[in-house]
């Protein structure tokens, strides 16, 4: 099934999340991934809703989110030539003598280590998904410990004049 | 009012997500950021919280979110040495002769253009809070023409025996 990523640019009041939430929970939607934070103006907040499922009902969801009393505009960004963004923090374990194949990889990824103990590293990398997937990959055979991830982001690219 | 992070290790079920909005916005907070995302194992995803509030009524809420079904584990990280990161993409302005600048700028906080147009660029930036708000300071002027933010995820650091 085609994941959507999807964007609301909502006001900031207790209850819109848990409201937004909740129509996708109706409807047994999983969403894969959800991110809220602050925009360009203090009193809104953007939502990114990663998730997949049947489109027509997806449609539905869509439209009844854009009903929302504090929902301003949503945003399917399937069809739209956009730039898509997650951030990861991983604690990867070191072993004697492996630590620095692990900062090679950090380092080909353009990744930052941003913490350090005898036995683990921790890293920061942002990117697209696969970058993401492609580098966890090379890391799980050392043993990643923990990984907490944001959730996509994403922004319409600006039209080429 | 000291702004608290709280992590939530949660089932990857519908409706858990919306339980948990469900629980803040009950007692009327109003959540800074939230981001959901993916883990070290499939079946779980960690939802990293940022909200300010009455300690206290916190405390209730950190305690009703725990005994959820779908919730594994839940850490406030206020107490606890940690690191957090968040991540923007900003669109700024462009104007003419005055690219450079914005691209010097991006050069010191290490952020990455990830796409051009005659008219903006749009910016990847990763940090801390406090380094990504220093760097809105300084696009302000030229225009910030959109912005959307993970909000923030945090891991705890290791202990340095």
């Amino acid at each position: 099934m085609q994941k959507h990523i999807i964007s609301a640019l909502v006001v900031n009041r207790p209850g819109v999340l848990a409201h937004a939430a909740g129509l996708f929970s109706a409807r047994g939607f999983n969403i894969d991934s959800l991110a809220v934070g602050e925009t360009e103006q203090p009193e809104f907040s953007r939502m990114t809703i990663v998730i997949a499922g049947d489109e027509a009902i997806l449609e539905q969801v869509r439209k009844q989110l854009d009903k929302l009393i504090d929902v301003v505009k949503v945003q399917d960004y399937s069809n739209v030539p956009h730039v898509e963004r997650d951030l990861a923090l991983i604690r990867v374990h070191t072993s004697v003598g492996r630590r620095s194949e692990i900062l090679e990889l950090v380092d080909i990824f353009r990744g930052r280590i941003v913490d350090v103990s005898r036995n683990d590293v921790m890293i920061e990398l942002s990117g697209t998904e696969e970058k993401i997937e492609a580098m966890l990959d090379l890391l799980r055979p050392y043993g990643v410990r923990e990984m907490v991830r944001t959730g996509r982001i994403a922004l319409t690219r600006s039209a080429r004049e």
